[in-house]
């Protein structure tokens, strides 16, 4: 391995430099308006791959965007690592709030600045240098690798399930392997073993069949922003807890041991939120802020319209209002269920004065994984010999739904060895992901491949 | 003030051809492409207050768009009559769904199609037209008159209330005759009396410091849209008041008498909400839709927003929330107060997780006119015998703010004499203006003048 190690040493700067030329194209899956650029991303990946020396690597056709598949075979007795990844990104706006243009990586203060460097181009990209630098210095793979890597992560990844119910066999191995994680903190080697899950809904709400003059009318028609805002308004409770219905009656409690290793990990709750500018934060009743985010549901409003955004006062009475609203869960909460019982709380508090059209937009089932299996040792050992301290083993508040894919569909684990920070500002103006950090997961993934082909 | 009479009726066909010239002028007031033809507007009614005899007429600038001053002297022993009016006009966008160019006045069906035929050119018109059946039938005035038309009505009359107290004193007058509201319904010759206020603020609250992602964040992050809804929907209770402490107290009550005699109005509830797609309505409990818009105070969001809007599904937590909310106020609520009634609101139920920011974009007083005094009385003689029947005294929902002004800065009461309908257009393609009322706004400005010459 320590060949691959050394290649991987000596070609830094070039492998940033490649990173910035995959950066630069704006794959965003959820807007239509990006279709061929998302498709680019695609073709890039698999040129890459190719260029490597992969076996076999080709852009798939889902029905949606495109799906890389690349196959790299070691040796029949070896296991098998299924490396997932996801080349789309979020969508970069708002724009005005970007030092640097999102689409034009740039390096300031040993940080690579681009939509995407970190979620989750950044990450992929440190396993397809890991194995180029196996490849590249003449040594044999110490396991066979395949990739699976998608465009429509942040959009929902609904042609990736099916996808992988087709292509089942072909998909065979012992483990997955993800970097779309992150790091509990800053030089803290963390290993993921737990995600909440995700349901998510678009609310509409109309009333008048025009906008109508707000004097004229005010008072007498039912103005369905204020009623979109009530009915917002009361899914919390003042102990900040969901009001729906059922809503808490499937999640599983943290257990006392659980609880005391969380408290035991070096985290600053205060650093933390100051971080974002949140102050004291706002956490259920009796949760700390770790056991919020990562063993609790929560509910937001993602987005909110209606009426009238412009500059100055327009006298208006809205005939429309609507909200994107998505829900966290936690094992052993189901998306499905979820969803229904916050469309039935819309359809039994609605007024009769407004007609509601509820959309479920996505959903991704919770996820925890044991800690004891080997992959996740082969994870933790590499870890430790890149940072010099044993990881932390970590949950996160995020969704990987893919994650429930592979073991419901393919009966895979999988090990999230992320690379992430929470100041890196994924999904929002200014991403970035510190290059320290790029190269460490190319050891570190240099080192699991090589860990997990003699514990597996 | 027959020959008058007699006069308007043998030069119906002239009137309305010279109103047509005067449609053909684009006075689109908060357009500055426009900026030319609003000035043209305000000549164009010089020259024909000149024509038609009035002893001054003369363009006042103002800093904006010009307001048209005219006066003629009938005897100083006679009360003097201030007519204002507007001779901008709102763009006429969207121009595909006009049947006819809005700008090229055409009559279909006993109906003047054009932007401006109704409001306000063709009702200011008519008063015009009155004054010269006086002049050009040889007739001397009843009374002293005065025009006072601005070109800036339809984009906030910025320039109107400084000209008002540069120039009070040429402006003295008894009383301000307007044409600028609607009839209670077709055949119903109607008297405004009472006008509500307005109150409108915009809300913004601060939560993080950017955008995070839902799921690190979500469960331990304040959410400002959660937040502004939850304030929002707590500003109506299920009777539908509002329940802002304070907000009702200054609320004068309708008295027995005025309730009586709006049930006894011919008003089809069920026909004017089904016109706006409204159902079933949603008014104060207690109170009727008439009573709701015309004598209770309301409060409607114009305009919400925060996070993401776009397509599909951004797993956001938003950093700011906004929104538009204003106030219909009657009397004896006082914009100003109830603005900081509601100011006081927010920054009492803002959790100290967010940060709020309070604006007060505009206010306007509402207006009662004691229906009892002179020129209200010979309003309704001059209707009662041009339409055959009692007018109604009606209120309006909506602000007309220079009618406050001219109480405020001039000491004058004004006299609501529309002839407008709801279905006439105003502000929406197709507007038009019915001929019928056209000729018999016209008589009943000649009788006005006539009866407040002898009444005053």
């Amino acid at each position: 391995m320590q060949p691959a190690l050394i290649y991987a040493s000596e070609r830094r700067d070039t492998f940033v430099e490649e990173l910035k030329e995959f950066l630069r194209i704006p794959s965003i899956s959820t807007d239509e308006e990006y279709f061929e650029d998302v498709r680019r991303g695609a073709d890039w990946l698999v040129d890459q791959l190719t260029r490597i020396g992969v076996d076999a690597a080709e852009r798939c056709e889902t029905g949606g965007h495109p799906i890389v598949l690349a196959e790299h075979r070691a040796g029949d007795e070896l296991p098998t690592v299924l490396i997932y990844g996801h080349y789309d990104v979020q969508p970069p706006d708002p724009l005005e709030l970007w030092t640097t243009p999102p689409f034009e990586p740039r390096v300031r203060d040993g940080k690579l600045y681009a939509r995407g460097s970190c979620d989750d181009k950044g990450q992929l990209f440190m396993h397809v240098k890991a194995v180029e630098s196996y490849l590249a210095s003449g040594l044999p793979l110490p396991v066979n690798v395949k990739f699976l890597i998608e465009g429509e992560e942040e959009s929902g990844s609904a042609h990736l399930r099916p996808f992988l119910e087709r292509n089942a066999s072909e998909l065979d191995a012992d483990v997955v392997l993800v970097s779309d994680t992150s790091m509990l903190g800053e030089g803290i080697p963390s290993i993921t073993y737990g995600l909440r899950g995700i349901a998510y809904a678009e609310v509409q709400l109309k009333g008048p069949s025009r906008d109508l003059h707000s004097g004229v009318y005010g008072g007498a028609v039912e103005n369905p922003v204020n009623v979109l805002a009530r009915l917002i308004g009361n899914l919390h409770d003042e102990k900040h807890r969901v009001t729906i219905p059922g809503f808490y009656d499937r999640v599983r409690d943290l257990t006392d041991d659980e609880r005391v290793a969380m408290r035991a990990l070096p985290f600053d709750t205060r650093a933390w939120l100051n971080a974002v500018g949140a102050g004291g934060g706002r956490t259920e009743s009796g949760y700390s802020v770790l056991e919020a985010t990562w063993a609790r549901p929560s509910l937001d409003v993602n987005g909110i319209w209606g009426g009238y955004q412009g500059p100055g006062a327009k006298t208006v009475l809205p005939s429309s209002a609507g909200a994107k609203i998505s829900m966290r869960l936690v094992p052993d909460q189901r998306p499905d269920e979820t969803a229904s019982q916050l469309k039935q709380y819309f359809e039994a508090n609605t007024p009769e004065t407004t007609a509601l059209t509820f959309r479920i937009l996505h959903g991704g089932h919770p996820v925890l994984v044991d800690p004891g299996i080997p992959a996740m040792q082969a994870a933790s050992d590499a870890l430790e010999a890149v940072f010099g301290r044993t990881p932390a083993f970590i949950r996160e508040g995020g969704t990987i739904p893919v994650v429930t894919d592979f073991k419901q569909i393919l009966g895979l684990d999988t090990v999230l060895m992320g690379f992430g920070l929470n100041s890196d500002a994924i999904h929002s103006p200014n991403e970035h992901f510190g290059l320290d950090r790029f190269h460490q997961g190319i050891a570190s993934s240099i080192r699991f491949l090589d860990a997990f082909g003699k514990r597996a």
